[in-house]
């Protein structure tokens, strides 16, 4: 299935509303800050059932998951008698650590969510997770990934005299499961998500139970855990070492699990079909200590460089990462071809998110507020640049030039992904197929775009070999790797559906 | 029609959620502050159609509706493109005064809400106007008063499917528009305000309109005025003077008034009643410098003290106002008597509302905070206080007794309104019935609570002889006077229907 | 004694600096909101030695003594071990009134200052008390009134090394002490106020020992409570009735208080001059319930209004009082002359002193934040404004033709003191004499300026006879009245001795 | 020479205050966040003279500089008339990158301060830069590292009658340059270096001078830059590479230099004796791409790590570094015995330093906010984990634990610095001697404290030998190493000498 290349029309109601003493952090996806140039996994999830502490520990599993969004978090508890939710922007360990909050999210029942900047708009209300009041009990859901066609129920919702309070695709989950005819909440959110489309894990909490669900393809991980006899749900199994959980397995594509009092059941709604992980969770998104599908990490990273060593061995003096995405493929490169791995580039993790509002004075500099060459290792040498993926291209060619200014000879550049020619619609936030450098670019124009000495990528079939496969099998690809490839596993409905939607009847005033 | 007495079940969903950063003011409704003691609006609105600096003249115009509520303030605009709604726990000097602020609410078309603490929550959510985006178009809505039976709709919309994200009743008209079958906006307007009940003054802005509506019986006042043209609506015509706008008429109860570049036009959706103003408008609420149906409010309010003068003439040294809303009837008081009007108490206006957290030591010295006791006009001297009315009784009774530390040697108790027996549910909070000293005690029996030496109320045929009538007509009485008599002049579903709708099936989980 | 009618240069050191997060309110003095136009005290004291809560009953004094600064607040305790100091931008019952705040002011004797606007800066650094470490014990102090040498002596100690931390005149006191060769507190306290002239009530905390100290002339006040064996320093007594201490009496003109656990000592380092309280302490500053060598700040006032009755008795309608000051003079001289008096200005509260930063087209539109007109009292009649005091007119000008406006057929304007024709140095926030009304018109010429049918003033010696003195004691005034008079009490050394001490060398760079 | 092991008496003054609205990060300095097992620097400085911009330079200089000091940053500017100063507590990233602030600092001569927590309290007062006005003229101040004669001078002063400001160390040199006779600036600040002992780098604004020193030993770093002909000078070289400044020299030990319109004078006002940089700036403290004297930073610790392999080479599986700084260290003991070098830790960098109240529910579960072991890498494999230093052992004991519970089978450790035995006083903040582990425990205790199979540590003369000497000279150490040795190369006066001075004769109360 191809795309046809137009964006989403913007999610934004027309309403902007700022909240009052609040004023979130606004990355601005520049080349100054270099935002622009990585790839965004929007959230994580966790969620955890009848312990003591749930609060607590949910703040530790998102800390543990920050990596997967660090604009915004939130967390929702049930106490026996009353939902409690508590949404914060900035980090989990900033907001959510003291005790103060945690007091105020008493129960043994909790989920939480970290979230990515999302287009949508940094408004405390769009800040997952969601609380609807059903009749006779609440449910508090949040989700990591998107669906394909939230725009296009979100209209039909609203035509039909809903009334959204956030700009999240949540919302949509929670009012599809406020208004589904079913008479208990399980039967409620399966008529849910059997209508949405897209990749995603979704976790929720009611009164009685915590929900999680894998889509169909199994597009965005979720893994079970168990602490003491008490269910736990998270994006990755690092959340799960943080807490001090047993891992007891990876949630299968299109599952739905729900935990009670009785145990943890299984519930699969959807068709059996093989499931395809998104490959950058392997390749950038995931923390290299996590592990999925027995695969770590660090392990398939490593690979990775073992395999661009075998398709593309250099004649280089040192090999450098780009930090710090780029270290373990760097090694698994340097280990394969022989080459001493040297720290060339040196990452200041001080700076986080926050150098918000450059001065154009200095934005002129061009200065470099997260790498910095370490001119010892790059003087007179000549050198290869690993890193994991090549997006819009802006950061890799002031790296390079770096390099240069510091002394570097020879500076190549080598990825251990594929060029990105494709946009991400589950939940990766990529920039407009336009600014793809792979999809405006042959591989010389790149190399000229980066200005390095020589460019090379990693074949598909290297990444599918570096996940200890033979090679892709492009009748049921192992993989979700429609970046690379515009093979896209589900329907684009918002997207491709969007002009017939539009024409629909407008209220008159 | 009379009231069981039970009080409303809670709005409050079973959901906590504090907002980020945000303190709200938390107004403990106790002794210490005397907040419990005296009668609260619970809103003002203001709105304006199609001038330049809509959002900046609408603040002002809350400004001068600041007694009506000082908890927190919202301001909704349209600029023909985007609505934009800000919302401030505070004062709306504090909060929309400055250019910052004003910036962000660009448009012509602006309506605003001043809100005194209601019991469902500070929680910035709740703050009016709200906003709901229906098909094809968006709605800011506000109103003054309460619904009578807000919570059983609440409950029926739930049931079908809404999720509400306030708790706020304006909440239940928005819902009910979005619902609705109708093909315009003015006519779902109306259709949404048919299904409600109780005492309201509505302000309702669009794309294209703004919308103004009483309620059936007019017991929550709103005028119309008119700035160079544009269209103004407000709770008081006080907010008329202070942006300079000429005073056009009061609407009319059950009058909806929708405003567009056309100009005003009205609709009359109810049958045709007679109207029943709130008599409290006359004798507590309403700024003095305002005018409803051509009587002003300083002048009931010093008649008042006339009638009270002709009813009960006492031999007293000094007149004393309990200031500030006692001085306008002790004013007229001793000019009736020919006794002198003395500030035989100063009031501190600077606590505010802002002594939120008094010590348990300090509460224990039994200081005053806001009143002290004016010693040179009151030692060795007999006076009379004349209040507006009389609560719960524990401020006059503190009040008594610091004017006879200070040396009064007689000290009498006279209000401008006669015993408040019932609770009210239209707008303004009440104590529950049995905390009300009137439902409590006989005449003799509160003068004992109070501890004066004579306690006297101005008759209910005095109240409406100080408002031009002979007396009130039982069988069509010219004001909504419930809190005097028990005569509410609509149905109270919510309460009278509470025991059926409890009933109703809930979710199983 | 004249005055040559200079400034004193700005005390304002050449360092800005804002502190982090916080916003302290900025006071615009201009027509807008009409600071401008009235006077200011800078400052009110109050301390209590040897008490439980002593935080906390300072902060209920400072309460009482609001209406003497606004601006900030600080309130400094000492528990036996440690001296501790909570210093905040705003009203005191917004920011003492908490246990939070309370808590971090433990110990048994506390000292607390409430500050008005100055000129030097709203930095947290300026607020008092101010903590000085001497050798061997700390010193907190705080001040009423203003130093008219402050300066020079600041000049003088930076130039022998002295390192300032703030702009305050304490400051200067506070190095004095530090540098004072004496052996013992209380007389490095005396030696230091004996270099310092101006009108000062001044209190200081140490480890043992709670001081209060008034001007050698009695300029500004001071009063001697007790409370329960606890003795208490206060600038007026209301702060006195506020927490249920006794009065025991004045403070003396140049006397010196030293409270310890052994009782009251005092001490007369001054010669013995009579003392000349302000006068402006009973027209405008004080609360009218307080109290100054036994006459009533409330008596006086409406003695003044009786005065004006006697000598510029009106043929009007109504009397109506410009609120909040005009009051009593007001009443007074309604009874006076036997017309009634009427609020025909209705004033809102709740601006406070909070619309700070009124956007251009709002200050365009002319309304009134503060003032309204109520038409019903004014329209079609001949009124006289009864005022205090009429500084820059700007205000009056504005009343006067509100009163128009609303349909006032003649207005006629009076005021409670004579003409303003000189600048204060005590402590009162005057305009620069070049901005007084009365020393630029003369009667008619400020008549014309403010539109008013007519306008008079009290007599010098009728302000005289109000407190009680058949007149003015021309070679030994009863009281401080420079402002009327031009007769400063003090040398006015920043002033008149400025160029010297400008010449001195500067450090060479 | 060696130290009588008590610490220094308090700084702290008899004084808390907390500033309004101001939350610093309280950092606990317990085993939770393991902050209390590392080194840590006070400071980092930073400062350019006449350039556009000033301000904005400062603040990206002071961001390279971030990993010296995360609690607060400031700086002052002089814009020809006025100096301007902002302090924040937080990242310069986050508090000094905007608009809004850098407007608030403008002119072309700028110094900055990064500060790492101080025992003195985190008070906005005590944030460098400090400024003094001194006769006719400011000065702002800041300084790395700290004056062993601090306390004892402040005494003197105190004594003298001088009030401080802060409890910063800064403020003694502020204050001697107040008090010195000396005729101009320059000559002023020398008479008051002269008086100060200690490790430290010092930079001062005046309105015509950027001054910058370097304690006579030369202790602490400090290095001059050219930006475009603008003199630059900063605690490192790699803030000079920040903003694109040229390297020009290290400042040399007890040099001072002074940039003015005319250029940059030098002035040796001390004995010209060896330099002694501390050890620790190689080892720990300074960022690796930062080079001293000529030697990379980073080449040095590889260094470190080679000369490990020559005395200390294991055999394992997995060389594991500690991230972040044991990376290069780790790096060149496994190149040196040819090992692969695995990342067998993963570091969670978005704790930063922000879980600051952490519950004690949490707290129980032993769980790690900053090192999580990645699994694949240590399952089954004999490993050695590669330090900088081992402080109090907390840390490396939980590691050594967590590589356990991870499935290594042997858990060595090797530390790229010799046993820390003795504590700092020249600006890093070490533990008290009695929690150094190398204080209490020989190498065996210290093995079985830390739970590893073998522990062991670089020689002395081997680190002397990775920074290019034969071995350690005796009679004149090329580095300061008292740490390591007890030799301290100044006296220490505060320590030694405080019995004496603390029998001063206290004031009388």
């Amino acid at each position: 299935m191809s795309v046809k290349g137009q964006t989403p029309a913007s999610h934004s109601l027309p309403l902007t509303e700022s909240n009052s003493q609040i004023t979130p952090t606004n990355h601005t996806d520049d080349d100054w800050n270099m935002e622009g140039d990585t790839l965004h996994e929007e959230c994580g999830v966790f969620g955890i059932y009848k312990t003591p502490d749930a609060a607590a520990l949910t703040a530790l599993g998102l800390h543990a998951l920050q990596h997967r969004g660090q604009e915004a978090a939130g967390i929702a508890t049930y106490d026996g008698e009353h939902f409690h939710l508590e949404r914060r922007f900035g980090l989990v360990g900033d907001n959510f650590s003291n005790a103060h909050t945690l007091e105020r999210l008493p129960g043994t029942a909790s989920i939480g969510h970290n979230r990515y900047s999302t287009a949508g708009g940094a408004a405390l209300r769009n800040i997952q997770p969601l609380f609807a009041e059903l009749e006779g009990g609440g449910i508090a859901v949040a989700h990591n990934g998107q669906f394909t066609n939230a725009m296009t129920l979100r209209k039909s919702l609203i035509k039909r005299g809903a009334i959204f309070q956030s700009t999240s695709d949540s919302e949509v989950v929670s009012q599809l499961i406020a208004k589904s005819r079913e008479s208990n909440i399980v039967d409620r959110f399966i008529d849910a998500i059997r209508q949405m489309e897209g990749g995603y894990a979704l976790i929720a909490l009611t009164r009685k139970k915590l929900i999680g669900a894998r889509d169909p393809i199994g597009i965005r991980p979720l893994v079970l855990g168990d602490l003491n006899g008490s269910p736990v749900l998270a994006s990755e199994t690092c959340a799960l070492d943080m807490i001090g959980a047993k891992f007891v397995r990876d949630i299968k594509n299109g599952e739905v699990v729900v935990c009670t009092d009785e145990g943890v059941e299984s519930y699969h709604p959807f068709p059996d079909v093989p499931a395809r992980l998104d490959i950058f969770e392997y390749i950038y998104f995931s923390r290299p200590d996590s592990v999925f599908d027995g695969r770590s990490v660090y392990d398939v990273r490593k690979a990775l460089g073992r395999e661009l060593a075998k398709e593309l061995p250099l004649d280089v003096d040192v090999v450098v990462p780009v930090p710090d995405s780029g270290v373990p493929a760097a090694l698994g490169y340097a280990q394969g071809v022989g080459i001493p791995f040297e720290l060339g580039i040196v990452r200041n993790h001080y700076v986080g998110r926050t150098f918000i509002e450059p001065t154009q004075q200095i934005r002129a500099l061009g200065v470099r507020l997260k790498h910095s060459a370490n001119r010892s290792q790059v003087e007179g040498k000549r050198i290869v640049l690993v890193d994991d993926s090549l997006v819009r291209g802006t950061t890799s060619s002031k790296i390079v030039q770096m390099m240069r200014d510091a002394g570097a000879t020879e500076v190549h550049m080598l990825l251990a992904s594929p060029p990105i020619t494709h946009s991400d619609y589950y939940g990766i936030d990529t920039p407009d197929r336009a600014n793809l450098l792979a999809a405006q670019y042959d591989l010389e124009g790149m190399r000229k775009y980066i200005g390095a000495d020589s460019l090379g990528f990693i074949s598909l079939d290297g990444v599918y070999r570096a996940c200890g496969y033979a090679k892709r099998n492009n009748k049921s690809p192992q993989f979700t790797d429609h970046c690379f490839t515009g093979d896209y596993p589900t329907a684009l409905v918002d997207i491709e559906g969007a002009e017939d939607h539009r024409a629909g009847g407008l209220l008159k005033e």
